[in-house]
């Protein structure tokens, strides 16, 4: 693994670079990405990010004006936020051979790269960029300030988390010095839902079942619900948090009703926990995993089953 | 008006302090008491926390322990994040002929105090409150960190809010170096919700109203959806964003069913608007008033009534 300064040396030793991001990409991926890109510029190199498919609206307007024209050539490929190979999304796919670091904040995350550094103490592998383009004697102007601030802001929910340190806080301090307006990208990122999202949650809480006291909570995202709002995909993105969220609960439930490739109908299963439950040790019983307090699985059962196994397993 | 500076010194010259909070406390009026409070004691002096009768569950545990003893007599009365002497608590009106200092950060506010400082400049009450533990060589400790947090939390929606700068950033830093967890402090204020408080969400989405293309939402209020839902006062704090949150939405509205205090029935008006339009423009025409973003007013009008006045003042 390459120390911070050795990291900042091989981007200094390099020029032309195309810089890849993760399958589904969010803020940090893109933002670290597009900070990197601004960055490496200002340094007098060549630098573009590469145009993964699935980069949504909300991501779009700093991320598509730094990918390359089609007559570009790339002598350095690196890649940001992406702990395995398996996250590297299909449209990048032909990149693979050709990366030559990976910058991450996921514990041993890149290690398939032949240059990486994983430096979890980064709550945001954008603060990490930030803390390169310092080394770099990058002066951080308000266009580069921008994604590295969604890449942080994504990454701790608007500095709530626990990943969250003394030095997060200060990188997004220096951030908003440069003059970045920073309230209309947390209202974006964090205050904005569609009108199916919203319909979407009020259907869910219309039968969400509270169980132990209080202390557990199951929501059942059926297709019926789904369809009823007009959700799509995006739209259930985090779901999994609102059980969580009501007081007093301290395992959050969410089934979801989906088919398998094989057409077979199946129980997805999230949970989300409070300090005294694991989340992970709770899915691992079913073949799942995940973090802590985030975690899931998928079970070949329908909800009434799916249910008593949790219940049990908590 | 004080400077900073001014107000140091006039503190380091006092002793035996009662600190007054303001009506319907919040966390930046008890966040700030609780901190100046326990900076003072560093400084040896004796200071005590006004005990405000209407201290909401989640901030008493670093409020209470601050109450003056009953064998108590106080020399300098200091009130905090306290625009005006209409906010003043009834359970604490007794103290006001005795206020000698106001520290505040609304425009002008507490300027009813023979000293005062209003400095618009700090996100937080709490914010001016920690450059005045600074200024006075308190050294912060993670006990006095945590009120103070909640206030700079409390007021900036965990730094999502246009009032944020790089400085509040910079003190959430310096407090969270004292070892402070915040992510658990974050989840109390602004992940947890009432089972009430969701289920009122999800009876105001249900029959929420989409107008002007989408840019204008009105939701209803009804006194028999806070009957089913089982809600509390408490219960409706903060609800009028929430229409302001759906994607595409400038204009937010929430009318709800009331009692004026000749039992009348009367509607009340919030409005949570987006950067092109005026709440408060909004709402001055109907003799009510508030900031740029959000602001209310009372109407002597039924739904359909205030319905039609508020979409023609749009």
């Amino acid at each position: 693994m390459l120390t911070l300064t050795q990291t900042a040396e091989f981007l200094q030793s390099r020029d032309n670079f195309l810089i890849l991001t993760h399958r589904a990409p969010d803020g940090d991926t893109l933002g670290s990405a597009a900070g990197l890109c601004l960055g490496l510029r200002a340094l007098g190199k060549a630098a573009y990010v590469a145009p993964n498919a699935e980069i949504g609206d909300r991501f779009r307007p700093f991320t598509e004006k730094l990918f390359p024209p089609n007559s570009a050539s790339f002598a350095t490929t690196v890649i940001v936020d992406t702990a395995s190979t398996q996250l590297i999304p299909k449209s990048l796919r032909e990149y693979e051979p050709s990366i030559e670091l990976s910058i991450d904040h996921h514990p041993n995350g890149g290690a398939f790269a032949p240059n990486y550094i994983a430096d979890q103490s980064c709550a945001a592998t954008g603060e990490l960029v930030y803390l390169l383009l310092q080394e770099l004697n990058v002066t951080i102007n308000a266009e580069m300030a921008e994604p590295l601030y969604v890449a942080l802001a994504t990454d701790t929910g608007c500095f709530k988390y626990e990943n969250t340190t003394g030095r997060t806080l200060r990188v997004a301090a220096d951030l908003k010095d440069t003059g970045l307006e920073t309230s209309a990208i947390n209202t974006a990122l964090f205050d904005t839902k569609t009108f199916s999202r919203l319909a979407l949650e009020a259907a869910l809480l219309s039968d969400v079942e509270l169980l132990r006291g209080g202390r557990v909570a199951i929501m059942y995202l059926t297709k019926e619900k789904m369809a009823a709002a007009g959700a799509t995909e995006d739209d259930t993105d985090g779901l999994s948090g609102l059980a969580r969220q009501i007081q007093g609960v301290e395992v959050g439930v969410l089934l979801r009703e989906q088919d398998d490739e094989d057409g077979q109908q199946v129980t997805r299963l999230s949970v989300r926990t409070g300090p005294r439950f694991n989340a992970g040790a709770i899915c691992s019983k079913f073949g799942g995993g995940g973090h802590k307090r985030a975690a899931g699985s998928t079970l070949a059962a329908d909800f009434d089953y799916a249910r008593d196994l949790i219940l049990n397993a908590i």
